[in-house]
């Protein structure tokens, strides 16, 4: 067993991968890590438990009774912070849409061993909690600080690394952002899984900045150089580029598939006449201007309804005359600063941002 | 795009797999059914959200105000009942631990393209409901009924054969069983994906009993022969064999991995020294016996906690020192009937009732 040993002591890399079939390790992440379903993409809010979910290391069991949350090292007035006190500070209650930086990289190739998502680590959920922003100002980060880091309580290896989950944001982006510290989920305490009792949620970014389980908050007057703030979670044209930080979500749609499915396949049989095509198009913290539906290489204007925050994805529907025969049913957003998404993505080198047409093969009789 | 058609029209079967690497069709399924986080074993109720969960076709957007759970054919009194009727009748809370009876098939050779499980596809979740077998004598099923069909709302293609998912039991063993209408899952009403508005729980047997988006019951004066009763969920010898129906869950037992793991591999690092390991052991509707812990080829018996119910898993603990290097370590579980877990899997064709020992690699510094 040679391989254990030298998985914690060397950087062992990770094994090729050859497109389109993938290993046990890759399946083992995916029956551990969760995406959305399809169909609920009907729900405003992503129904509790059918949100996606990526855990790189373990759920950590933090008892909420005693948990306290300390800004502490590089702050002029350091404190903690017990979670009675967070839930007297003044609360927010926000519909967030979050996505995985890595949805979609399944296809990227070559690809890396890690998490293989197809196109469903999404999801929309109201959660609740207090601004950051007042209570770093509070702490007085000390003269000369560039980053304030997040840290969870979460610890592993990656690449032989040993570390806990951290993640940095500059004092100018906490300004700017409205960065929440989060003890509720849809109107209930976060669940384990989802980083009871406390997380921050970024709104607009991918779901890497919404560091769960927080531990602590520091100020540094360095630039942060954890390992999942600057070993990963970066564009980069080929492996050895240092690249440039992954950040705001791109614009993307996805739809419910219409019709019924074949169990393995996930291919859809429609009958023939009007359906109705349900989707949600989002893109970060920009307004989603419109969306597209295409039959084939026709495409047409989506109707598209308010989303229900500014962060948070918009509903989209369009009325399809199904006819018999093979479709390549696709929809395709634009943002409000003329972004569209691609109809191939364009890969960097660790399938990160992939923002592609959603799209879903029907067959009508 | 032939083979969409293909999948409607003909039994098109389903292509070739290879030990140890998987299809995009089979990570798809991986992406969208998840499996239980294996520290959540800690609890003995699974945090919702992180229960397994598999989903034949779609889930249906049912809508729970005008939804009526109907005892029609085959009964000489039928009725109908609102989900508020339900509600009024009298009501059971019960944990119960349901695993999915492809539980672990990844490993199965050769396999077909189904879900490929690893170890997680288990749950325990308080439900609540209304007892079943008052209301079918309520009904009164005509003379020369043999079995009792549940039907949901999900409908779809399973090698070319369009059905709703459907199964049955007999008038003896609904009399024998505790089976509950069940309308709330951990104190909530059952979300989408866990069977809303209602959903019948079968306790003691695997998973594909459980039929969820119940919408009628039905008597039968000869066996049911629907797709999910006759087709699949049979332990056979070989592909042309009719098979043996899976029924009861085998004996079987989990751990929390310890210490901490590596993020693609999920390997363990653990400090030397005395480790608390913990895990969970169940036997369907039979009490657990004995676990054993091993590390190598050397095994210890566990402590057992009593289960907080019939149906439910037990809380195993054992102390292990942890000696520098690496180890394998490995649980199985004895149930009241005298039945162990195998350390190595006896296939049948299809990969089901997989109650082979669990086994976690971990080095020690």
């Amino acid at each position: 067993m040679a391989s254990i040993t030298q998985t914690f002591t060397d950087n062992p890399g990770k094994p090729a991968t050859v497109d389109g079939v993938y290993s046990e390790q890759e399946v083992r992440l995916a029956n551990r890590n969760s995406g959305i379903i399809l169909e609920t993409l009907r729900h405003d809010i992503t129904p509790t438990g059918a949100h996606y979910l990526l855990t790189h290391f373990d759920v950590p069991q933090i008892d909420a009774r005693t948990y306290r949350l300390s800004f502490g090292a590089g702050f002029e007035a350091p404190f903690d912070l017990s979670l009675d006190e967070i839930r007297a500070l003044p609360q927010v209650t926000m519909p967030v849409t979050l996505e995985c930086a890595g949805n979609g990289r399944a296809r990227v190739s070559p690809r890396s061993h890690s998490m293989p998502w197809s196109v469903e680590a999404v999801g929309t959920s109201e959660w609740t909690g207090t601004p950051l922003a007042p209570l770093i100002e509070r702490a007085r980060p000390k003269g000369g600080t560039v980053d304030i880091v997040f840290t969870g309580a979460d610890e592993g290896f990656d690449n032989g690394v040993r570390h806990f989950f951290g993640r940095s944001l500059s004092l100018e982006r906490i300004a700017e952002m409205d960065v929440l510290l989060v003890h509720q989920m849809n109107g209930a305490p976060l669940l384990p899984q989802h980083g009871a009792p406390l997380r921050i949620i970024v709104p607009g970014w991918y779901g890497m900045a919404s560091v769960k389980w927080l531990s602590r908050i520091e100020a540094v007057d360095t630039p942060y150089d954890g390992f999942q703030q600057v070993q990963t979670y970066r564009y980069r044209d080929h492996a050895d580029d240092p690249g440039r930080p992954v950040t705001s979500i791109r614009v993307k749609s996805l739809m419910v598939p219409p019709g019924i499915p074949d169990w393995v396949t996930r291919l859809r049989y429609v009958e023939p006449g009007p359906v109705e095509i349900v989707g949600r198009a989002w893109a970060g913290k920009v307004p989603v201007a419109k969306v597209e539906f295409g039959v084939g290489d026709s495409w047409s204007d989506a109707k598209l309804a308010p989303a229900p925050g500014p962060y948070a994805w918009s509903r989209w529907s369009v009325t399809w005359q199904a006819t018999p025969g093979e479709h390549l049913l696709r929809c395709r957003a634009t943002d409000a600063e003329g972004n569209t998404q691609p109809l191939e993505q364009r890969w960097d080198a660790s399938g990160f941002g992939n923002n592609a047409a959603h799209s879903v093969g029907v067959y009508v009789p």
